[in-house]
């Protein structure tokens, strides 16, 4: 099986990466930039392939910024600070994000002979991104078994697990979370305060671990 | 309605573009550059764009040469000649281009507040191209439905019909083809060996009229 992971260079793809390596013969990894606010977790996508020996591929989408508006792509939109279950997390939502990030990332597949494509979705996004829905989720596996002559997999390993659930599987898998950004800042540590760093806080937490990123 | 156009520049987008000027309230098109063997094809668009007072983005989408390989899309390949049904016309396809396109045209759908997203595959393209044919086209419905809080609507008008069938509706809504282009060299006039100027020959053959690109 060979297998392409769309890799966000956060703790959820950097896990199912670590994942594929461990189930598929060939894992490829593709990145977006679409404009961030900051580059961080790209560095460490790559950074996380460089560790691995993953081919990685980043590719520029920043062409988006101007059909879309939003604190993740924009800085004059000030980052929203509290829990990711507040209704002003939503400012952070890029429309169809996962359908255009996925879309390219079945062209790549098609072209290297890939069978599948595997997605960082999990259950904690349900309720603040309409394109991270399980209903979401089905729909585009459908379509990506029609979309070449070949059927490409899409699969969501985390799409039912927590962030907490899936620190606890990549701690199994010896997942190097040092290597791994959620912060919505792009400063030199994480936050700690913006709904991102308090979710990762939560999930290190449950697994009686502290977070790499915040030892000295 | 508000209406988004995914526009190529070709005659069947254009004709579509001009079907939903008569009946939405507003349209908005929608081009890309994927990293094409010529640029022709965008320039008639914006041209056709102009000549409508239609608002027009042109996404540059030319950082996924990389990822594919053809001959639309490089310049080392021959690009091949005869009818368009010719097994070496699978050569043209980009994989994956109509999902990568109407995810984004979906984005910026969601982001204007729009109702729908129209594309201009028809009939022609279902035995060439696998992202044409109706099953791809249902499947990309599907997802449309659930990909925001709010349903996009996919609609592809052409669905079941050929270029000849295009054309005749076109010239009903006085489309201007000479803003048209479907060669695949970028030449000043339609090189009329290609698959494509071949198939675009005998559908105004069929309607008794005479290409205006090949008009003096």
């Amino acid at each position: 099986m060979k297998s392409v992971v769309v890799l966000s260079g956060g703790l959820d793809s950097t896990t199912i990466l670590y994942g594929e390596k461990r189930i598929a013969e060939e894992v490829f990894a593709i990145s977006f930039n679409y404009g961030q606010r900051h580059k961080k977790e790209l560095d460490m996508a790559k950074a996380t392939c460089e560790k691995l020996g993953v081919s990685h591929k980043i590719i520029d989408l920043s062409c988006i910024k101007e059909l879309v508006s939003n604190s993740c792509l924009t800085s004059d939109i000030e980052v929203p600070e509290g829990n990711y279950a507040d209704e002003n997390m939503k400012s952070t939502v890029v429309p169809n994000r996962n359908m255009i990030m996925a879309s390219i990332a079945i062209a790549y597949a098609i072209n290297i002979g890939a069978d599948e494509v595997v997605l960082g979705v999990h259950s904690g996004d349900h309720a603040i991104y309409p394109d991270c829905r399980p209903e979401f989720i089905e729909a585009l596996q459908k379509v990506a078994e029609v979309c070449d002559y070949k059927k490409i997999i899409v699969r969501a390993p985390f799409l039912y697990n927590d962030k907490g659930q899936i620190i606890e599987k990549g701690l199994e898998w010896v997942v190097d979370y040092s290597l791994t950004w959620t912060c919505y800042k792009g400063l030199d540590k994480p936050c700690g305060k913006c709904g991102s760093c308090r979710e990762r806080a939560e999930a290190f937490e449950n697994n009686g671990v502290i977070d790499p990123l915040l030892c000295d």
